[in-house]
C-alpha cells in the first residue's frame, strides 16, 4: 500500500507521526492531508534513511534548492558540494537537474550522500540518451520517455518532474497567445518539439496511468511540471499557462484517487499582483495539491540579483498558500550555480518561505521572531546570532566592526535607541 | 514663495517641466500633486545645481540609501566613498546619517559632492552637541533643538527627519501598550527620555510652526519621522505606531496648508500581511501625503540578509502606494555598513521599487521588463547585460562561466529552452 492508501485507511503510521513532530502537527493532520491530496511526504519507498519531509497545508512552507552539472560543467565533485553546501544552508529538499557527465553516477551519488529527499526531470535524460545514441530527442519512443522515468525511480528518486500537461492544445494556445517568450522550460520546449515532429499528443499525458503505476511501486511523488510557464511577466497568467494548469488539477486528482502523491509546478515569472491568483488557482483546480513554485521572479530586469527577484515572489507565493519553493541564485539567466550561489539562493528563499509562514501562521513561525527580538531588546548579542536564520553570516559581519561598547554595534554607538531607553524597560522584554 | 506656494497658484515653473520630463509625466500633474500635497520635489532652495526629485502619487517609486559616520567610524572619505557609491548604483537620494567626528564638516562636504538630494536628522547633532558641551541630550534646551535644524537648513540640505509625533500620549502608549522592543528609533528614543527627564511635551511637536517656518525659508522638504515605529513584527500597527501616525496626517495637513512640502515616515518590521494597510492608513490620515517607509523589514530573524527582507516589505510597500523606499544593508542590526553594503543595498531597494512600480503601472515600469524579454528570446546577451538594473554583476557572472556555445549560458547548455525553440519562433520577439 502507499502512504496515501493508509492514510485513506485511517492508519496513522510511523512516519505520519516523525513528520508531525518535525512540523509541530498532529500526525492526524499529516494523515487527513496525505488522504485527501492536501499534503505529501516526499520519501521513496527506497529511502527510509531519511528524515520525511511533509509538503503541504498547514505546513511550514518548503525550500528546495537545484543543482547539478550541465553539458559545459560535468565536476562531481562540484556537485557534491553543492548538495552538502545547500543542506548545509537549510534546504528542505535538493533537486538533481544534471545535464553533463555520467547522468547515473552523478545521480546516485547525490542519493546516496543526501540527508533530504531528491527531485529529478527524467527527461532530460531521456533527451540526452538520445543524442548518445545519435539521435535526437525528437526521434524517442514514448517507451524511451517511461524507461527514463523507471530509472530514476529505481534509483531512489523522492520525487520526479514530468510535464504531463504540455498537451497539443496547451502548445497550440501558447503559440496563439503570441508570448514574448514562447516556451522557457526545458521539459516543456523538448516535449513540445517532440510533438511537433512526430504530430501526436504528449505521452506523459496520454499514458499518465502509466506514470501513476511507477509512482505507486516506488510510493513516489510526481511534481506535474510546469513546462508552459511564463518566461517574462508580459506572458504571465496567459490561456496557455491556465489552460496547462488545468490539466494538471485534473491530474492530479486522478492520481490521488489511484492512491499516488502529486505536487503541482508553478511560475516562474509572475508580477506581484498576480502571484495571489496563480495560487488560488492552483489550489481550486487541483482540489488543494501541494503547489511548488519557482521564485516566482517578480522583475525580469535582475539577471545576477534573482535571488531577491524571486525571494520577493516566493514571500508573496507562500503567504498566498504556496507550499514549496524553489530557490533561485545569483546566477539564474547567467551561468550554472556555483556553491556560493547555491548557499545565498537557498537563505533567501527561506527568509521568503518563512516571511510567508508567519502570514501562513505556519507552526512555530513568528515565535522565533519574538525570541530574536527578546534577545534584540536584551542587547544579547550571542542570542541574536544564534537565533539568526544563517548564524555564521551574522556572526561574522558583527565580528567584522567591532564596537568600543560591547552592549551595541558601529551603527549607533551611545545613540543606540534600546540602550537610551533601557534594555530591560519593556516588561515583555 | 514656495514651489507649493507657486503650484497653487496654478504655476507651472521650470522646475516643474524638467522633473515632469524626468518622470515621463506632464508637468501638470508634478504641479497639481504639489498643490495637493501628495507629490513634493525634494531640493532646498540653496541646492539648484542638483537635479529635481519629484516623490509621491502616480510617479515611480523612489530610493534612500543612508550613510554617514558613527562614534566608532569617523572616516568622513570612507563616507564619501559611499556617497558615491550609492548615487553610482542608482540611489535616488541619500540621508547623512553621521553620529561621529565633525558632522558639519561631513555634512558640508556630502552635500557639495552629491548629484542627488540630501536628507538629515538634525537631532543626532542636537544630542552629540550637548555631549560636547559636557551635558545630558536631556539638558538641551527647546532652542538647541530648532538651532540643529536652522544649521542644517542654512546648509542646503533638502530633506531633514523632524520626530514630531513622539507626544507625552503616544509615548505613554508605546509604554502600556507592553511592547517586546519598546522605542527602536534614536531619534525617538532621544526626544522620549527628554520628554521624561523634563517633563514637558517634544518641542517638535508643541513649537510645529517654526518648523515650518524654517522650511520655508528654505523650500525644505519636511519629512516626519516616526520615532515609535514598530522594533519587531510583534510590535507592528500597535496603538501607538498610529497615535503618532494620525498625530504626523494632522501635521502634513497643516504644512501643506502653509505652502510647505512634507512626506511620512513609516516602519520599519512589519509582517507581510500588514504592509498595505499601513500604507493605506498613512494616504488616508494625511490626506495622500508621500510615504517614506523603512524597508519595512517582513521578518526579524535575517541579519544578514536585511536587505532581502527589506526588499520583500518594500516591493509589497510600493506596490500598496508607497512613494520611496529606504534601504537597508546586509549590515543592519550588525554594524555600520561599508561601501560594498551601500551597493548591495540600493540594487535590493531598487528591485523592490521596480517590482511595485510595475504594480502601480508606474511610467515606463514594464516596458523595462518587456524589452529584456525580447532580448532574452533573440539570445542577444550583450542587450540582457546592457538592460539589467545592474549590468556590472550580470556581465561579470555571465563572464565567469562563458560557454561552450556563445548563443547560451553554461547552466542550459543545448537544451537552452529558448534555443530549441527557435529564438525568432514568437512573433513578439
Amino acid at each position: 500500500m502507499t502512504r496515501l492508501e493508509l492514510a485513506r485507511s485511517l492508519k496513522v503510521t510511523d512516519e505520519m507521526k516523525e513528520a508531525g513532530l518535525l512540523e509541530g502537527v498532529p500526525a492526524e493532520h499529516i494523515r487527513d492531508g496525505i488522504a485527501s491530496g492536501t499534503v505529501i511526504i516526499a520519501r521513496s519507498r527506497l529511502r527510509r534513511s531519511i528524515k520525511p519531509l511533509a509538503i503541504g497545508r498547514g505546513l511550514k512552507t518548503k525550500v528546495n534548492a537545484n543543482i547539478g552539472s550541465s553539458e559545459d560543467r560535468t565536476d562531481i565533485g562540484e556537485e557534491l558540494k553543492k548538495l552538502h553546501a545547500a543542506i548545509a544552508a537549510g534546504a528542505d529538499a535538493v533537486m538533481d537537474l544534471s545535464t553533463g557527465g555520467d547522468l547515473d553516477e552523478i545521480r546516485r551519488r547525490i542519493i546516496k550522500e543526501s540527508s533530504v529527499p531528491i527531485g529529478t526531470v527524467p527527461v532530460y535524460q531521456a533527451a540526452l540518451g538520445a543524442k548518445k545514441k545519435g539521435k535526437s530527442f525528437v526521434e524517442l519512443t514514448p517507451e524511451e520517455f517511461f524507461e527514463a522515468v523507471e530509472r530514476h525511480a529505481d534509483d531512489g528518486v523522492d520525487f520526479i518532474t514530468v510535464h504531463c500537461g504540455v498537451t497539443m492544445s496547451a502548445v497550440e494556445k501558447a503559440e496563439k497567445d503570441n508570448r514574448v517568450m514562447g516556451i522557457v522550460s526545458r521539459g516543456g520546449a523538448l516535449t513540445a518539439e517532440w510533438m511537433r515532429f512526430n504530430g501526436r499528443e504528449n505521452p506523459l499525458y496520454e499514458d499518465f496511468p502509466r506514470l501513476v503505476k511507477i509512482a505507486k511501486k516506488y510510493d513516489m511523488v510526481l511534481s506535474l511540471g510546469d513546462g508552459l510557464r511564463p518566461g517574462c511577466l508580459k506572458d504571465s497568467t496567459d490561456g496557455a499557462q491556465i489552460e496547462e494548469l488545468s490539466t494538471l488539477g485534473t491530474l492530479a486528482r486522478r492520481a490521488v484517487r489511484e492512491g499516488v502523491q502529486v505536487m503541482i509546478e508553478g511560475p516562474g515569472h509572475v508580477p506581484m499582483d498576480q502571484i495571489e491568483a496563480n495560487v488560488l488557482l492552483e489550489k481550486r483546480l487541483s482540489s488543494g495539491a501541494p503547489f511548488y513554485v519557482l521564485g516566482p521572479l517578480v522583475t525580469d530586469i535582475a539577471p545576477g540579483w534573482d535571488h531577491i527577484t524571486s525571494a520577493i515572489g516566493g514571500a508573496i507565493a507562500a503567504a498566498s498558500g504556496a507550499d514549496f519553493l524553489c530557490y533561485v541564485t545569483p546566477s539564474e539567466h547567467l551561468r550554472l550555480p556555483d556553491v556560493t550561489d547555491v548557499r545565498t539562493g537557498v537563505i533567501a528563499s527561506r527568509i521568503a518561505a518563512h516571511a510567508g509562514d508567519i502570514v501562513k501562521k505556519a507552526p512555530g513561525a513568528i515565535e522565533r521572531d519574538i525570541q530574536m527580538s527578546r534577545a534584540r531588546k536584551r542587547l544579547d548579542w550571542d542570542g541574536q546570532i544564534r537565533l539568526s536564520i544563517d548564524p555564521a553570516t551574522a556572526g561574522a559581519i558583527r565580528k567584522s566592526s567591532p564596537p568600543a561598547d560591547a552592549d551595541v554595534c558601529t551603527m549607533c554607538g551611545s545613540l543606540c535607541a534600546i540602550k537610551i531607553s533601557g534594555p530591560v524597560r519593556s516588561k515583555d522584554a
